[in-house]
């Protein structure tokens, strides 16, 4: 399905302002947006697994029951996570302020934190910063919102496309953060996505969880999941079209564009990925079933030794089908095939001619390259997106809170 | 138990000789070890879970079978591990080779490999070495043995304990190596215990188990689980006490003294972890059952994100009750308590007071600490130890083959 791509990203659909501003939660810095529907919108959510899971999630996972949503108030610096009762009045104070500042109920927004886990939120800064970010809400605000959710990003992210459905226009746009704290299901990562399609509500969150599931829960930067992760989705009906569900002839045609754009963030938060200098792409296939499939390519994505070698250009195959020998998947050691884009390196468990390293060496010198894994025993297969781990990944990480 | 410490690791109990050389197999350093008892022992093995197992492994699991051993081989700087059908015919010559030089049965020699994975074993270098090894072999070879199965590791790791039982004097020594790919269920690691008691094979075996279980199987550096994970044990009975099974009434002493030394060379291996800076205990309790609590154990353990906070120095406890959260145990979000040593840092899933950053900080600027998570649902208790992780494990991985 090919696209026009638009600029704008969640202010690229019709109906939707946004705005970036900051409210001192970081020093000189964006710290909060607003995302909000000039009418109430179909709403779909998807959240961490995480059992620690944050205030501002337990108020979405609620909010969203109706279906309905206008507004959703974002803040970065602070998680709101493990700040106990308060956390959770605090969160719906958020919701209440801008509500108020909006002139709509309060159960019609929803919110969002990021930031440091277990520090009380700081109100005083939110009272104030809130009627500020509802009055600089514009129709070209996508930009600044997704500036103004980062964390240690280093790039902000944003994408929108333009399609055709019932001949109406129809546009989707969307914005994420996340660099650390990454891994399926998830992680510390937010996303947001809007549409000016009108998408019945149910029929929403069945395409939301089928393109969250293929695109930001198949990717990791470094295995932990947090407790924050959030990925909204707002379909405000603009566009004038019949009401999507599975029974509308160009269903397909729409999950299809929420899959690509849902995908196209998630690449955009690995690439952006703390410290990473490569992108990674790992397919597994030939697996006895899709599950084991997915535990292999986590394997090798997860793998510190495969992710360390990755950065030092290091052809070090052998960590990769290690992990493939540990993941818990079946295996069979003498049938198991790796390939490095197009380059063969391990044919039925062992290497592959005398020059592997040679070869191996050419594909890793890439910033982005593809690993795939053919374990020749069933159907099964899978992929998960991640980056190599560098000194600068510890570097972040070590100095991140303090 | 007290026992008396002594020197010289695998040699210090009676009849048992080693020797390590440098056979070729890497440049200019110790490279090949031999450990042999005067007469054949008792032998309990102990092996990777990894489905690509390596050669060497397959040979032992066979020959361990028969419940005696003599003698065994280990090389350095190849682990001769996703080799194919050579690899086995290595690992069996390399049997034989042993078995030739010392005038013993091919089926009384084990052998173990560590190093890099998918290269073929050179051979030549093995022909030449190997009877160099037997010629080497001495009453104090242990020490240098242990320097011989050394990789990436900066330290030999040797210990031995001399105590009674049936009024004799009994000695019981080991060495280990391994500083990467370290993570539960053993990984690059060898391990070899040596005792002169007269244990019966079966017996041996389940108390080489539990040992296993409570040390090799509760350590992790990077969460990397090797091809080639082995730990050996040989009782040759030179010390005239009755054979040692459930029934004789100090086998509880004996058990205590195994568990000991292994806990000890386990501890061992942590603390040369590659980069580490940091020895942490962490301990859970109070999970729902002990599966649980070894869950939140390791989750913690490996999370990339704690490892590096413990390395800056950054009291981040709210990166490690992410990972209480998401490894799948059973947990109460507000009942969670966090302690480092003895400062409590987190009741009821938050944080205590105002100062909690500088009670964490005071703790984690020590070279050793523990930190004890209490879930405070049931009686679930576990404990894993591990290292930080730092520049210089990205360093030592993104460069360790070329």
């Amino acid at each position: 399905m090919s696209y026009k791509f638009i600029d704008g990203g969640v202010t690229a659909p019709s109906g939707f302002t946004a705005s970036g501003i900051a409210a001192g939660l970081k020093k000189n810095r964006l710290d909060m947006a607003l995302v909000v529907s000039v009418v109430p919108a179909s709403v779909a959510g998807m959240f961490t697994t995480n059992k620690m899971y944050a205030a501002p999630v337990a108020l979405c996972m609620e909010q969203i029951k109706s279906g309905s949503a206008s507004a959703i108030i974002i803040n970065s610096g602070n998680a709101n996570a493990c700040t106990g009762k308060q956390g959770f009045a605090d969160a719906a104070r958020m919701a209440e302020l801008t509500a108020e500042s909006l002139g709509i109920n309060s159960n019609e927004v929803l919110v969002c934190s990021t930031g440091t886990i277990g520090v009380p939120m700081p109100m005083d800064k939110l009272e104030t910063g809130i009627p500020m970010a509802v009055k600089e809400l514009s129709e070209d605000g996508g930009q600044i919102a997704a500036k103004a959710i980062m964390t240690t990003d280093l790039v902000s992210k944003t994408l929108a496309y333009e399609f055709e459905i019932d001949g109406k226009s129809v546009r989707i746009g969307g914005m994420a953060k996340g660099s650390g704290m990454i891994e399926p299901n998830m992680a510390t990562m937010l996303a947001f996505l809007t549409t000016d399609a009108d998408v019945d509500s149910a029929a929403l969150q069945k395409c939301l969880f089928g393109a969250v599931e293929r695109s930001f829960n198949r990717i990791t930067v470094d295995g932990d999941q947090s407790t924050n992760d959030t990925v909204l989705f707002l379909a405000n009906g603009k566009a004038g079209n019949r009401t999507l569900d599975a029974s509308h002839p160009e269903w397909n045609r729409f999950v299809q564009a929420v899959n690509d754009i849902a995908l196209g963030l998630a690449r955009m938060i690995v690439k952006d990925g703390e410290g990473a200098t490569k992108f990674v792409t790992v397919t597994t296939n030939g697996a006895a079933n899709g599950e084991d499939a997915l535990k292999v390519c986590r394997a090798v994505a997860n793998s510190l030794l495969v992710k360390t070698s990755w950065f030092g250009e290091d052809p070090n195959w052998g960590r990769v089908i290690d992990a493939v020998g540990y993941c818990g998947a079946e295996v069979n050691p003498v049938s198991v095939d790796i390939y490095y884009d197009d380059f063969i390196a391990v044919k039925n468990g062992g290497p592959v001619g005398l020059d592997v390293a040679k070869g191996i060496s050419k594909v890793i010198a890439n910033d982005e390259f593809c690993i795939l894994i053919d374990l020749n025993i069933g159907d099964g297969a899978d992929t998960v997106y991640t980056c190599d781990c560098s000194y600068d990944y510890v570097k972040i990480n070590s100095e991140y809170m303090t």
